[in-house]
C-alpha cells in the first residue's frame, strides 16, 4: 500500500544526511552561532534578494508561528488569519496560550482576501467600542495554504498593500514554501515574498530536511531581542548547526527548488490520473497536496489499498481525502497509485 | 435629552449608599473576610436554594469572566461561547490573554443552542486531529444575553444536560441577571440557575450596586484555591466589605428583584410606545435592553433628542440602536421618551 | 480593643461619601470618559507639575502593579524590585502570571540601592550568557515601602539617573504615597516624583478613598493603547466616575495631603509612646506604619488588648508586629493605645 | 586548541547516525506515533523498572522544563528550585512566561537541601498571608546539577519524602543524566530515580543524540492530555521517529551508560592532571563538568591555548572556568590538554 498521507513521512534528502555524517565529529559553538548557520543565512538572504535580511532557524512550524506572533504583537493585539489557517485549527491553541486572539476571517480555498482584510481593519477602527476589542495587529497567511492553494502575485501584492496601509506586518507561513515556489502555474518568487512580507519562513521539515524552518526578516530589527524570545519559548536548538547544515545544503545549487519540483511533477501525474478516471477534486489542485472528494462507498474501497489521509467526513455522504507528494515520493509508487485509482 | 444608553450610568440604589454611609467608620478586616461579606454570602446562598454554595465577590464583569474561565480551564482547553458573547467581542481579548481560546459557535438572538453545542463537542472528539486542537473545556452563556434575550427553562436544562453529558462545566454570566429574573415572560428562577449551572454570577454593577458581581459555586470545591487566583488576577478588593454591604442590601427583603422589576416595567412602557408608533425591533424585546432598527434618516433625526446607543451601522442603510432601562430609570424620563418617539 | 492592623479598615473620607451621595442619580458615560474623571485628571496633573501628564484610574494596588508592569515590559524582560517588594511577596505571583520574572535584589529597610541596581544591570550585559537570561526591563520601587520607609530625594534622584542611564523606566508604587509625602522628615514632593519617575501611582484605597489608584504618566505616550490593556486585564471600572469623583475630592483644597498628615500625627504620638515605654523598633519609623519587635511573652500579653498585625515570627523568640495609622485614626483610640502600651 | 567548552559541541554517536541513514526513506506516521518511538518507550520504561511508565519525547531541555512545569502547576502555584537552577538562570524566563514563579532557595553546590525545602513549605502555610502568595506546587532539581554535582541516594530519598509529605511532585531535570548515572562515586541508579521522582527526563542532547530528551512519568496519568500541551507549546516534533530512533539506539545494549562512562573516564584523567599540577577546584568534581578557579593572569595565559568556558569573573581577581567532557571527547585531545595544563 502506497502512503501519500503527508509530506513529512520520510527522513531527509540524502545530501543532507551525508553532510550530517561528514561533519558529525566537528566541534562547533551552540545555539546557531556556528559557521554553518552563518553560511546558510548568507545563502538564504541572497536567494531572497535581501543581503541584509535577518535569518533565524527554528525546529518546527507550530513553534515558529507561535514565537513570531508572540514576538510581533503588543498585548492588546490579535492576528488576522483565514478561519482554516493552521494557527486557528491545528496548533492546539498555541497563539492563545501566548496571550493573543486569532481574528478569523472567511477563507477562499484557504486564502484570505485582501479587500476583506481591508474592510475588517477599517470597520474595526470605526466601531465605537474598538478600544474594548482586540486590535488587528498583524496578518497571517500560509503559502501554499492548508488546502494546497497559492496566492497569485497580484493577490499577494494586494495583501501587502493593505497591511502597509494599515501599518500592520504581514507574516507568511511557508511550511511548504518550496512546493509553492515550484508549482506549475505560480507567478510568485521567493524574492517577491521577501519584498512583500515583513516576516516569513521557508519550511524545511516538509521540503527535504529532517526538521527546520528558516525565519526571514527582510528588514532587520523588526523584532528586538528576537533570539532571547526564541530561547524563552524553548525553541533555540542547542546544536544549532544541525539547522545551519540542513539549510546550507538546501540552498546550495538550488537543491530546495529542485526537490520541490519533483514533488510537483509527481503530483501532476496523480492529478492527470485522477482526471482521466473521473475523480472529483474538492479543491482545485495547485501544489503538492490534492484534495479529492469521494462517495463514502468508494472511499471505503480505496482506503483498503491507498494510504491517503481523511480530511473531512461530510454530511452529504462523501469523504474528502488528501493525497500529498513530497521531495521523497518515488515514481514507482506513483505508478502503482495510478493503477489503483483505475479500480473505482 | 433622556439618556437610555446603558444600565450603568447612575450610582447605586439609595439604600446601598445609606448603608455605606452608616458603616463608613467601622473597622473591618480586609479582602472579604468581614461580617458583611459573610452575611451577604448566607443570603445569596439561601436565595439560590444552596445553603452550601460558595460565594465570591468581584468588582466587575470582565474580570469575573476572565478569572472564572482561567481558573476552570486546563491549559489545552478553550471555552465555548456564542460568537456574540461578551467574552468574544468586548473584553479586549481577556480570555486569550489568560491563555485560552474562545470557541465561538453561531448565536441565535445571542443564545447558544444546546444541540449545536452537543454536536460540536461530539464532532470534536471524532476529529482524527482532536488532540492537536483546543478541547472544549467549558460552556459560557450570558443570561440575559448581550441582546437582552433570555433562555427558557427548557433551553437551560438542555444546555445543562449537554454539559453534564460531556463533563464540562456550564458557566452563566449574569451581569444583568436581575433583569432576566424579573422579566415578564421568563420561567427561569435563581434556584433553577443554581441547580443547572456549575458556576454563575449575580450582577450588581448593572442592577443597583455601585459595582460588584457575586460569583456562586453551588457545589463547593469546584475550583481549588480560588481566592488566591482572584488575588493573583488583582481583583480581590482590599475593602471587601464594600461588596458585602452592597450584596447584603440587595439580598435583603427581595430588593434585587424589586428594583429589577422596575427596569422591566419601564422597558415595557417603551416597548409599547415603540410598537404603537410602528418601530421595528431588531431583536424581540425580552428584558431591559431594547434593540430597534431605524432608517438612517430617522436615526439622525432621533439622535438629536434621544440618548440611545448605536449598536450597529448596517449595510442596508439602517442603524440598530439600543435603549436600556435600569433600576434607576425615572418614569418622567420614560414619558418624555415616549413623546419623542412619536415624532418619527 | 483598638485596631491598628492596617490602613484600609474603614470606608472613605466623609467628603467623598458626601459627593457620591450628591451625584448618585446623575447619568454619566462609562469607563472613565465622564467629566469627574476629566476634572480629577486635570487636578492631579497640576499637582504633579505636569499639565500634560496622562492619568489613568484603577481600583486596587495589585491590579495596578500587574497592569503597568505587563504593559511596559517586552516578553524577554523582567522587573527589578527589592526582595521585600509587594510584587515579589504578596501579590500571589501576579507579575509572573503576566509572563514576567521579578528580578529581586537585596533590600535596605525595604528600599533598593541605586548603586546595586546599576551594578546589576551593568553586570547583566557583561554576562556572556545575557541573551539567555531575563533582561532588566524596568525598576519597581514602593514609596513608602512595605516597611514604611522613605527614599530621600537624593536616593530617588540616584535611582532615576541609573534608570535613565540604562534606558529602563522607573515605576513607583505609591499605594501609600500620601503618607510618604506628609511624613515629618521627607524632602520628596509629588513634583519630584513626577519628574524622576516614568510612571507612578497615587494611592487612594489606603489614603481616604473607598478604593482607587491614580496612575500618572508624566510623559504621555509611554504605553501605547493603555486603556485597552486596562480593559483586557479586567480593571477598567464600568462606572469610572466613582474613581473620578473620589480623586477629584482628594485633590481639591489639598485634602489628600491634609488627611495623610493626620495619620502621620497619630503615628508620631504612638512612636513617642513606644519610645517612652522602652519598646524596640524593628525598623526606624518614618511614615504611618510602625514595626515593633516584642519578646513573645510580651507579644502574647499585648495581643489580648491591642489589634496590631503580626508581621513576622522570628527565630530569636521575638515577634514583629505592625501598627498602622490612617486618615481615619481617632485621637481617642490613640490615647487608649498609649495607655495600653504602658502595661508591659 | 582543544575545545572543552560544553558537552553539546559535536553531532551524535555514530550508531545513531547509522540508523538514521538506514531508515531514512522509510515512511512512518508523525508526532511520535511510529514504531521506533514505541520501541524506545518500551526500552526506557524497562530500564527504569517501570513497565507501565509513560514516556514522551521532546527536542531540548528548556522546552522540556517549561512544558512539564506549566503542565503540572495550577495557576497559583510556583516551582521550588535552587537559585542556581537552570530554570532560574539560563532559560530566559521560560517558566515565568508560562505564568509561574520560580521559588528560588539557596543552593549547596547546586543542590537543594531536603530540610530547607521542608522548612520552606511548612513555613509557607504558617504565614498568615499564605493565600496571597505563590504556593509551592512542585520541586525542580537537576541531576547532575549545573555545577556537575550529584545527589546521593539518601539526599534524593529525603527530597522525595518531603515532596510526598507535602503532596507536591518532584521533577528531576536529567539533561546530563547519563553522566550522573555513570559517575564514579554515585549510588543513584535510574531505577532509584524512577521510584523517587514523579516525573523526570533522560537527556539525549548532551549524551550521544543529535537532540532529544525523554520525559518519564513513572505513574501514568500524572498529567492529563499531556500530548496536547506538548503540541500547544510547539514542541511536538513532526517527524517524531527521529527521537524514537535515537533513544531506541541509546537504550539498546546499554549504549547510553557506556558512552556516558567514557566522558567520566576522560573527566577523571583531567581531574588527575589538574590535581597533580596544583589547580584549585571551585566545586568538587563529580561528573563530566569540572569547575576550576584560576588567577586572572593564569586564566589569560591558558585561554590562549585551551577552549574552556568562562563561568564567572569573580571580584577576588579570579576566573572560574568550566571544562566539560562528553561521549565524544577524544583521548588525544585530553592528552594534549593535560600537556597544556602543565604550563601554569
Amino acid at each position: 500500500m502506497q502512503y501519500f498521507k503527508s509530506d513529512y513521512m520520510e527522513g531527509a534528502h540524502p545530501l543532507i544526511l551525508e553532510r550530517l555524517c561528514q561533519t558529525n565529529m566537528e566541534k562547533t559553538s551552540g545555539y546557531g552561532t556556528d559557521e554553518y548557520c552563518a553560511s546558510a543565512r548568507r545563502k538564504i538572504a541572497e536567494a531572497c534578494g535581501c543581503p541584509q535580511a535577518e535569518v533565524h532557524f527554528m525546529v518546527g512550524g507550530t513553534q515558529t508561528n507561535a514565537t513570531v506572533i508572540t514576538a510581533l504583537l503588543r498585548p492588546y493585539e490579535g492576528v488576522i488569519a483565514a478561519e482554516t489557517g493552521h494557527i486557528n485549527q491545528h496548533e492546539a491553541g498555541a497563539v492563545e496560550a501566548g496571550g493573543h486572539k486569532v481574528l478569523a476571517l472567511p477563507h477562499h480555498e484557504g486564502k484570505l482576501d485582501a479587500e476583506e482584510v481591508d474592510r475588517y481593519v477599517t470597520a474595526f477602527y470605526q466601531d465605537p467600542s474598538w478600544d474594548h476589542m482586540v486590535a488587528p495587529g498583524m496578518v497571517y497567511i500560509s503559502h501554499p495554504t492548508e488546502y494546497g492553494t497559492l496566492y497569485t502575485l497580484d493577490e499577494l501584492k494586494a495583501l501587502s498593500a493593505v497591511c502597509r496601509k494599515h501599518k500592520i506586518p504581514l507574516f507568511l507561513d511557508g511550511a511548504r514554501l518550496g512546493y509553492g515556489l515550484a508549482a506549475r502555474d505560480t507567478d510568485v518568487t521567493l524574492k517577491d515574498i521577501a519584498s512583500l512580507c515583513d516576516i516569513f519562513y521557508i519550511g524545511g521539515t516538509k521540503v527535504g530536511a529532517l526538521f527546520g524552518e528558516a525565519v526571514v526578516i527582510p528588514q532587520p530589527g523588526l523584532i528586538r531581542q528576537f533570539d532571547t524570545i526564541v530561547k524563552q519559548r524553548g525553541v533555540l536548538l542547542a546544536k544549532g548547526r544541525l539547522l545551519g547544515l540542513q539549510f546550507d545544503t538546501l540552498f546550495t545549487d538550488g537543491l530546495y527548488l529542485k526537490i520541490a519540483r519533483h514533488a510537483i511533477d509527481m503530483a501532476d501525474r496523480i492529478v492527470e490520473g485522477l482526471k482521466v478516471n473521473g475523480y472529483t477534486f474538492y479543491i482545485r489542485p495547485q501544489s503538492n497536496q490534492l484534495f479529492v472528494q469521494l462517495e463514502n462507498s468508494l472511499y471505503e474501497k480505496l482506503a483498503q489499498r491507498i494510504g491517503f489521509e481523511v480530511w473531512e467526513k461530510r454530511a452529504d455522504g462523501t469523504t474528502v481525502v488528501r493525497i500529498a507528494t513530497s521531495w521523497a515520493t518515488r515514481e514507482e509508487d506513483v505508478a502503482e497509485l495510478l493503477e489503483e485509482l483505475k479500480n473505482k
